[in-house]
């Protein structure tokens, strides 16, 4: 299991090509909530999400063959891997689902990946990359379920609590468990780990109930970065031990958390980077007031038109 | 003239009402600049643009008659004024020109304003409120002429130099200057502070020529946050001593920073918040190798829509 050491050494590592990712305080009673809210945005990181932490630590950490580095992706993980790989000079090749957002898909060809859209979710594109993969003997940068990057993500953590060092629980959207299980090892119980899913991806919350990863059948709007069928053994083994516990949100929660981050904060996110605040918007995490919250917006790879609000979500502008 | 003293005190006054917005330090190389730069992310500001800091300073500075406060506005200065207003429980009388974007004026609205939308410009909608001021004895709260007023913007200055204490430079966008004006008494001359205006708009860059306020016709796709006539009396005696440089950009160089802003850091400006970035986009403010270059991104009231660049701007994703 990784530990603080292990995220410690890769925030070293990865320095030079990672931006810290600022803190937002937010005024007593934002969004209507009884928690002090520290939103963390890693939204801002590059490629929009937080997962070329772990990219790049994975790519560093290891020997890189002629064939360059290969990576399963609902988008984001592969954004990150192409993004890296390109820094470093590497070729990359990215296998996402037909789900996959198209921004997220003409994101990835502009960073000059060779991108095969293949299946209907994350897992299909993860088994035809694993054929690929076999052949031409790439670098595998797994999406959450290697220790490299699950210390890359860890250094969310690692920032976080230097920006904000009061914090009594974060709230961290779980989808395959790489960001989530980073954090909770970054923290190892000084600070209370939340995780929140999708309803319809409940990956986390059910292998939690049963003692070990279990598939699901993931679906719902943030399914194309929540949407794994089963949460990484490496961060199970994390969270069993540091995360608190696991919530569910509606997707009406998750898009009313989306649309309150863009009208109270003119912040872009996407369904998955909005999960987590969704967990206090819809009362799934129910906080002691002034208990001082902070909240991982982990991605904004959206289409930004789909931030107005249509008008029979009925939302307030 | 007004000084840091009254900054400091502004920024005690309006401390509990306003977001102090985080700064993002871009890796070298970003947006293709030789520069080091620092965004500052004022576009997180309540109501999506720093002028809350003036409004708030200035209500708060004065004793609110019964008929509560009116201001005339190209959009965000009525949404700082209403906000400031429904907070502090007064009334607000709202005018807005006709290019005002529907996505301010919706907003307004939702702030319980009372909004009148009135003539082709800034000044006509200026006009218009002085006359209903003087009917109704309300505190006019002008967007830039006025000293409470500049002390309030004049805390993004303070607030940004103690985040990034080694800046060479500070680019900001002026249209009648009250954010420019603030941040140069804020500075008084320790750090070089550019002023950005569309080449259509370029009202401090006239006054700066002629050696006082001059009229100049406003237009361009910045007008309803940069489009004043005039700049305030008030700020020119401060920029005609603090103010380093004027500098003009074209709609295209705003529209470009506009789009590289979502692209590469996910940040929705709206095209006033995007002109400042624009100055280094196109050359007009060329920075040394390694100048450490502020800019501030100071609103963000845009349809998100508008981010999605259209075939024919030829911008790569």
């Amino acid at each position: 299991m990784i530990g603080r050491d292990d995220i410690e050494a890769a925030a070293k590592r990865i320095a030079h090509h990672i931006r810290t990712t600022p803190t937002l305080t937010l005024e007593p009673g934002a969004f209507g909530s009884a928690a002090r809210v520290v939103l963390k945005l890693e939204l801002l990181q590059h490629g929009g999400s937080f997962k070329p932490r772990g990219a790049f630590n994975r790519i560093l950490s290891a020997r890189v063959p002629e064939a360059g580095v290969i990576a399963a992706s609902g988008g984001n993980h592969g954004i990150a891997t192409a993004f890296a790989a390109r820094t470093l000079g590497h070729a990359a090749d990215i296998f996402v689902p037909e789900i996959s957002a198209p921004i997220k898909v003409a994101r990835l060809r502009a960073l000059g990946a060779r991108v095969s859209v293949v299946g209907r979710d994350y897992q299909a594109a993860l088994e035809a990359s694993a054929a690929r993969a076999a052949q031409t003997g790439a670098l595998v940068v797994h999406a959450y379920d290697q220790d490299e990057v699950l210390a890359g993500q860890g250094t969310v953590g690692r920032e976080f609590e230097a920006q904000a060092p009061d914090l009594d629980t974060v709230l961290v959207a779980c989808g395959g468990g790489g960001l989530i299980g980073g954090i909770a090892a970054w923290y190892g119980g000084r600070c209370r780990i939340v995780s929140v899913e999708p309803e319809r991806s409940a990956s986390l919350a059910r292998a939690l109930e049963a003692g070990r990863p279990v598939e699901v059948e993931p679906g719902g709007i943030a399914a194309d970065s929540l949407g794994a069928r089963k949460v990484g053994a490496l961060m199970f083994e994390i969270a069993r031990v540091h995360v608190a516990r696991a919530v569910l949100v509606p997707d009406a929660a998750i898009r009313r958390a989306q649309l309150a981050l863009w009208r109270d904060v003119r912040l872009a996110a996407e369904p998955g980077g909005a999960a987590a605040l969704g967990a206090l918007l819809c009362g799934a995490y129910s906080p002691q007031s002034g208990e001082r919250v902070g909240v991982v917006v982990c991605g904004g790879n959206v289409d930004p038109a789909s931030l107005n609000p249509a008008p029979e979500e009925g939302f307030k502008p």
